[in-house]
């Protein structure tokens, strides 16, 4: 599936394009993978419209993005056939591996009871992000408030969890009754507000009622601006996302005063700076996620086709958790 | 001068109004001081608009602000006749001292070459203020690149000489060219942009070939964004003021998803969280100004009734260093 124009607002028909192309030929020191999933991820919408901290996806290449794959034939000596591995296969069938590919993929080990598509989602990236965010940036203190926005998405609900192990009380902001309950009920969130309600911003201040010490942004925009408004001073705003932003002309815009008038601090981060201490976040995570301590949900769309839908769902909400496009 | 009217945009006439009325009687454990100088400051905006992090002055109420005064009568047992003083006299030519200050006054010493106006300027609150905001939150280290907005002002030229002190290469932003004339002649700053020329951004990439490491933010909106566009990777933004914003209906905003990119820090901070700590700032610069390493301006208004436009010449950017009005 290739970029053939750059979206504007959510992805329209003709902005991604499948073709049929020939299986590439298999040489000395390659590897061929079958795809199986495709992790659909908000940040894929910016790698469409605009260089940022990756160039821009040209116009005309396969699109970037992070999936799933079985090695089926192999010249490659690190791998072998059968191999699960994941990584930066692309939005296509078969992804062929070289010698020198410029982000490597990771094998996957097999685990009782663990489903391979984890490790795109809550033991993937996804949590990686969630865990290096949280633990290493906001270093979430028992006993502090916590707000997660997007708190029902792939990042934000491995965040909010991570913040409950760590003894916090958690706030997740979502926008829908059923995003809400889940993160309530099942995740174990302190509690959820729903930002569609008209009343939201009294119900995050009536479940902040020590304030916020630390905020975990995903969103931007008017949600961000109320989590600040109820910030403690001194308070840690880690920034991850601004998904608010991503499918509209102008980028997510804020409103910076508060920011003076409560001695905030605020950290911009990438998951891509940690990719030397992924294994510890992975073991950190998996531990959890054994301890049944994690949990996750994963929003699955079938067929490569449906990979610009399964996108644009990010972008109106229709999703829970990780969002994966089963090939 | 009492605030009669929450100004809308610049100062009108009737939002700030001069009366006379009796000057108050010294009673027992009281002292009466005659204001000489009063200190003109963005953040006094702020305080007729809207509460902040001080209550926004009543309307009816003697306008905030601070002052340096002279006792002329004392049955205050901390005060004597002559002591000059400094704090928040508020606009008025005549200051009641209570037992009970709300905001202690500090005596101000007699030293030889030094005007006893510095210490409402470069040994005072915004040289107090720039102090903190480099020393304790931007932490500037040899080498690096630092970059000033609203350099000219009385906390922004103060920040810039600090960082020259502490070794780094220093770039102002201000609006005309004999600010940016005074900057790099006279205070030492490697360079100075005036961003009222079409091509300065051009000059500030220009200016800062190496990109930007530190950021002392005094202005937000354009010129922060375009800051954070020079900035380096893990880049600090010390913000210190949103004097864009403060005349406008709608609050400074900025773009935020450079911050991520960039995986940038920013902190906001208020002076007012260091009182404890103003004599270690005070020695510190008053050191740096005997060694001919600090350098000040004032831009001096004569006649309390012209307080209004001494205010707006902060954001018609008419002043240079510290104003202040002569009463």
């Amino acid at each position: 599936m290739r970029l053939m124009r750059r979206p504007k607002g959510m992805l329209a028909e003709g902005d991604l394009v499948l073709g049929e192309e020939a299986v590439p030929e298999v040489r000395e020191g390659q590897a061929l993978a079958r795809v199986k999933y495709l992790s659909v991820d908000p940040t894929m919408r910016v790698w469409m419209a605009t260089d940022s901290y990756l160039p821009a996806v040209k116009i005309g290449e396969v699109m970037r993005g992070g999936g799933l794959a079985e090695v089926i034939e192999s010249r490659h000596p690190q791998y072998k056939k059968g191999d699960k591995i994941v990584g930066m296969t692309g939005m296509q069938e078969y992804v062929l591996i070289d010698a020198q590919a410029k982000m490597p993929y990771q094998k996957i080990p097999s685990i009782p009871f663990v489903s391979d598509t984890l490790f795109l989602g809550a033991l993937g990236v996804t949590g990686i992000t969630a865990y290096f965010g949280m633990m290493d940036v906001g270093k979430p203190q028992k006993g502090e408030t916590v707000v997660v926005s997007a708190a029902a998405g792939a990042t934000g609900s491995v965040a909010g969890q991570i913040a409950k192990i760590q003894g916090c009380r958690v706030v997740g902001i979502a926008g829908t009754d059923e995003k809400c309950k889940w993160l309530t009920e099942e995740l174990g969130f302190d509690a959820a507000v729903n930002y569609k309600h008209a009343d939201w911003k009294e119900k995050l201040t009536a479940a902040t009622p020590n304030g916020v010490d630390l905020n975990f942004e995903n969103v931007g925009g008017e949600i961000m601006e109320a989590v600040l408004s109820r910030m403690n001073l001194h308070g840690r705003v880690v920034l991850c996302g601004f998904i608010s932003g991503y499918t509209k002309e102008e980028p997510a815009q804020a409103n910076l005063g508060m920011l003076i008038v409560k001695r905030l601090k605020l950290q911009g981060f990438l998951v891509l700076d940690y990719v030397s201490r992924f294994t510890e976040a992975a073991t950190e995570l998996g531990k959890w996620k054994m301890m049944g301590k994690l949990k996750d949900k994963q929003t699955v769309v079938e067929g490569l086709e449906k990979a610009p839908e399964a996108i644009n769902m990010l972008f109106t909400g229709a999703n829970m958790g990780k969002t994966l496009v089963k090939i």
